[in-house]
Parts: structure tokens; sequence; C-alpha cells
């Protein structure tokens, strides 16, 4: 295209629905007999089927990455700033996939789904997924699109730990990986959040050991401390000060347990409102895929050796104030694929806002995703891959 | 003293109980019209009672800062390594205090205690305390000690808000403030890890409105989720992941909810043994009292005009590692001790422990701690002040 269209939404989208019959091997030992992907689409598949982006979700998202649903036009995609005609994951040229994984709560077989063997949900006996398992998976629902290579797989947080596993056990079936916000494993303080979360939740009494929907009961008071704390994570402390600071939402303290300050109020909305539509079997297990994921852990510790049959490009982009997944953890995960000779582009953002950062719309950010593609775009047209 | 003392312990101690009859008027509008309070004292007051070091407590502690009982030898003060003979805090020079503050759950009057107007315990009636009442209240176990002026006050954490409040309320009635790993307030991030503890609580089925004693219950649930989080905070990243790492605890991942990695187990023990000894609604008093701290907030945010009357001489101390109290915060209190030509010492101790650093022996800080003291020997034995 010779003169830049201006951005804009991919407008009204309509969920898919695919459905996988062969049993999937779990890397917990068990298999799924069989599960369905819900998944969006934007774009248009070009003729040789080279230019399908795979946007992979991170915690608490879902397969509704763009657009906005006609009879909900409210509800817009969790990255539809990134991804529309015009910006800089451009559907005028790309066919872009987003997925709700398996275990999820959107749509997915998970916990909340009906076992086939029994009749009643999966609940509790749902298996623990991990990220190479949602790997597989999407590499199936890439099989039932007919694209056997995607352009490229990108996702932020534990989307992009995907991405990177994409490189790792299917090395052939994309060209380039955008890794954003990542991190090659969990620390110690983030599986210690995660598990503050998930005792928040198994300890609720609603929680009946994961079978609540048979109870009729939903661990509300869990989730809600669970996301409380997790939402400290997302932010950077400065941006909470300059967000909330010490405000107070009356002007004066009220010596009692109501909330005082702003961010008491921020806090427990965002709660409340996560535990009204997100699944507790789904959050606990997601947890949980985050704390396992170690590429380097069956090589000792090194990354660059686990990473040695990846032949992606990447983009790797972390952001300054991000505490959660901080910018020394990305530079590990460059250096790995440096010592491999892979083709590294690597972004550090100067941004305030935290780990949420790679979910907002920062102009050099967008401006570095943006560049990228349109490099990769250039070699789809011209067929250099 | 010619020969330095080897430090030992100041051996067996017993608890002392004051009971104060005057009502006490509260920061919140209410007074409480009798209260007790539980102190230990280690060493000898001298002839003109100027020799008197009150230490403050900060969030779990109590007065049991040094010694340990005789009926119960592992119960070692909290404070134990920094205070006896020959230690930093002298016990051969100086007669050092420990109290356990109003509102407490070790012997103080607190939420536990019996309310003598209606013969069961206070529960949810007691009041919120502040940092100022509290200091209010240790005014009065002075006088009762016939100490007219401490030589020094000194806390870390909540304990130095103490201190620092000493100089503001009773600016005649101390010569030194010890204040390490403190900040002039809680930020927003601070409040939000508080607020999520106090949710986990509030909201656990069996805190029954604070009025768990009545059903002879206890919010263990929500008490354990609540020291998790607060424990976190405690250690730095780097300190979490030297001791923790991503250590399993047997070998290898079991795709379940039981603990799994080391730092799993150790929250939950943390958290388990915490539930086990502390009043739940003493904890969430506590964290109040932490997030109303604001000396600055009536003098419109002008810490140096909120420290104007102060005239103690201070040592502020602050760790590296500290991303609860960051040595920046410390560094706003030096700023404005300084902008009123405060006699100030501060250290910056480069310790790898974050904010539990104040709690260790760190010898650099130690010593730091000795050092400054000394100081104060000299002008007591000299008759300086």
């Amino acid at each position: 295209m010779d003169t830049p269209t201006p951005a804009r939404s991919v407008g009204a989208v309509t969920p898919q629905r695919a459905t996988f019959s062969e049993p999937l091997q779990l890397r917990c030992g068990r298999s799924i007999a069989g599960y369905e992907l819900v998944y969006e689409t934007y774009g248009s598949l070009n003729a040789d089927r080279s230019n399908a982006i795979l946007v992979c979700h991170a915690l608490n998202a879902s397969h509704h990455v763009a657009g906005f649903y006609a009879n909900d036009p409210d509800n817009v995609g969790w990255w539809d700033n990134i991804i529309g005609p015009g910006k800089p994951v451009d559907t005028d040229r790309f066919f872009v996939i987003g997925v709700n994984n398996l275990g999820g709560c959107f749509g997915s077989t998970g916990p909340m789904s009906i076992d086939p063997a029994t009749g009643r949900p999966y609940g509790a006996s749902f298996p623990l997924v991990t990220v190479e398992d949602w790997v597989a998976a999407q590499a199936r629902l890439a099989d039932h699109l007919g694209i056997e290579r995607f352009a490229a797989v990108m996702g932020g947080s534990l989307g992009a730990m995907q991405s990177l596993s994409w490189t790792r056990q299917f090395p052939d079936r994309l060209g380039h990986a955008l890794v954003i916000a990542c991190a090659p494993n969990l620390s110690a303080q983030n599986i210690a959040f995660n598990e503050v979360a998930r005792q928040a939740i198994l300890t609720d009494p609603e929680f009946h050991g994961g079978d609540y929907y048979a109870h009729g009961a939903t661990p509300v008071r869990g989730l809600r401390v669970a996301r409380m704390v997790g939402h400290i994570t997302y932010l950077s402390d400065d941006a909470m000060a300059s967000k909330f600071g010490r405000q107070l939402r009356n002007g004066s303290i009220g010596y009692g347990f109501e909330p005082e300050f702003q961010i008491e109020s921020y806090l427990r909305y965002q709660g409340g409102k996560f535990a009204e539509y997100f699944d507790a079997n789904t959050y606990l297990r997601i947890t949980k895929a985050l704390d396992y994921f170690d590429p380097a852990f069956e090589s000792g510790g090194d990354l660059a050796k686990a990473l040695a049959t990846a032949r992606a490009a990447f983009l790797v982009v972390s952001f300054t104030t991000d505490w959660r997944f901080a910018p020394e953890r990305s530079r590990e995960i460059v250096q790995a694929l440096l010592r491999n000779q892979l083709d590294v582009t690597y972004g550090e953002i100067d941004a305030p806002h935290g780990h949420d950062a790679f979910l907002l719309d920062d102009p050099r950010y967008h401006a570095l995703v943006r560049a990228y593609l349109e490099r990769i775009d250039a070699e789809v047209a011209g067929g250099v891959r």
C-alpha cells in the first residue's frame, strides 16, 4: 500500500469454534479426550496462507483480541489498540487469530465445560495445563485453519511465554516471535504472589474443592483477593503514586474499614468486576502454568541450550518500570537468543506503567511493533521466507 | 567502661503491667476509658533517670524485645540481636523499655480484652488507634516509670514512625530518635498491599464482622493470606531468589495444588504460624494505623513544616533492597530534618534482605547503631544534655 491507512477498528467480529476429536497428550501425564477452542480472526488469509499472525493471551484475557461484538459494542478486544486496519498489527496486511486457551473460561474447553465422561462440569478434575499444552493445542488450530506456518506468533506476559515456546516446539511453523514483557521463568517472588492468590481461592469455603458449580456456589471472595494482589503487580509503584497517591475518597479519614483511599476503591472495584466474569478453576490453572513455565529446566538452567533449535526471528520488548517481569529478565532471553546467532531485535521502552504497559498505547512501543511487522510484511510480499 | 563487654543476652525477663485509669482521647474522636499496657525492661535506670531508651514495635511484634522467658527459653525477644549487655543497644549503659501498643494482642488492652462496659471482648467495637495514640499512651507509661525524658526512642518500620512521631508530639521528652527502615507515609502501593490483607480477613466467613470471639471462631484463612502477602513485601526479590529461587520440594512438578516450590511451603508455613498467635482485629487496626500515618498531611504535604518543632537529634537508617520503604523515602525524612537544621546522621546500608534487614544482624548496620548510641552514652555520662 502506498498511502498509509488511517488506523481504525476491525469492526464487529464473531467468535468461531473448532472441535478437535483426537486426544491431546498433556505434560502432566494425562490426556484430554477431545476439546473445543473458541477463536476470532481479523483480516484475510492470503492465497499462499503466509500472512497469519497468532496472538496468544495472558492471564485473564481471551480470544477476543480486537474489534467488538455487534450486540455488545462496548466489549472491545483486549489488544484492540494495536490490531486493526492501519494499526501496528495491520489487518489490511495480516490475517490475525486470537484463541481462548485450553482450560480457559471464555468458551474453550475448560473446568466449567461438561465432561462427556460424566455429564457434569470437569471442575476439580480438569487437568493442569501448561504453556506447552496450549501451544500444542494452538498448532492443531493452525492445522484446522490450513496454516502450515505463521508469519508471526505474538503475545505479552504469559502470552509471550507461548510465543517463545512456539519457537521450541514448532521451530519450522513460525517466521517471527514477538516476545513482549516476558520472563524466561517466574522468580520466587512471582511464584509467591501467585501462591497468595491461589490460597485465597483454595481456602474460600465456597470453593468446595473446585467443584463449586455443583453447589451453585462461586468463590467470589477468594477471586477478589486474588485479582487485587495480581493487580498490584501489574502496575508500577510510580504509576500507582501518580494515579492514586494518598488521595482520599471523601477528603478525610473515616476510621473504619470502608474504602477510604482511592487506591482501595480501585482495587475493590477491579477485584469485584473480575470475580463476576472469571472462573476460579481457570485462574488457579493459569497461575500454575505460569509457575511451571521454565524452558531451561531440562537443560539445567541453560536457556541458550533450551532455545538452540529455534529458527524464528525475534522481537523482544520490555518496559523499564515492569517489576513483575523486569527488563533484566527480557535481557536473559535476548542473550540466550544471541548465543544461538538468531536474528533478534530488542527494545526496552521507558514507560511508567509497569507490567501493564504491554497493553497500553505507548507511541514508542507501538512504533517499534509497527516497524518490525512492516519488515515481515515486506518479506511476505516479496516471498523472502 | 574501658574494656568492651562480650555481647550477651539480657537473660530471663518478666513482662510487667501498668494500668491507666485516666481516659485517653484518641485521634478517631473516641476515647478509651482506661487501659493496661504490658511492657518489659532491660538494664537499670540510672539515678537521674536519663538513660532510658524506648523501643517501639512494628506490625506483628510485641513488648518482648530482648531476652527470653524462664519457662519458655526459645521465646527470644524480636530485637534480641541488637539489645543486651555489650550489644549495640547496650543494657549495661541503657535502661531499655519494650511495650505492647494499645490495641495489641499480647497483653495490652486491645480488641481481645474485656470491655468493662459490656463484660464481653471489645471485638469490632475497639476503636481504630493511630501512631499518635500509641505515642500518647507510651508517654503515660513513661510518666508511670518516672521517666521525664528518654535518652532515645527507637524503632524500625512502623516502630520508626512512632519514633518520628515522638519528636513532634513530645519534642522535649527525647534526646534522640532512631528512625530505621521508615517512610514519612505509605505509598499507594503500600496501602494497596494492606488493603489486600484486610480484605482477606474482612471477607473470611469466620470473621463475623469482628466479633468472632463470641462465635468461638478465628478468621484463620484470612490471617494466613494476609501474612503471606505481607511477608512478600518484607523480603527483597533478590533475597527470595537466593533463598528459594525455583527450588522444588520434591525435585519435580506434581501438577496439583499442594506446595511444589520451596517458596510456597515457606509462605504457607509463615502464614499458618502467624494465624496461630496473632489476633485478626489487631492486624486490621495496625494496618490502618500504617495507612493513616502521614505527619505532613496537616501541613499540605510539607514534611519539613510538620517536623519544625522537633528538637531531637536523629539517626535515620535505610536499606538498599528495601522496596517496601525504599531508601528514597528515608531521604525524604532526612531532607525535611535538615531543612530544620536538625542534627541528623543518615546511613544507607547496602543489605540484600529487603525491609526485614532492620531485624537482622548486619554488621555495618549494627556498627552504625552502636557508634551512634556510644555518642549518646557519652552525653548521658557527661551530662551534655
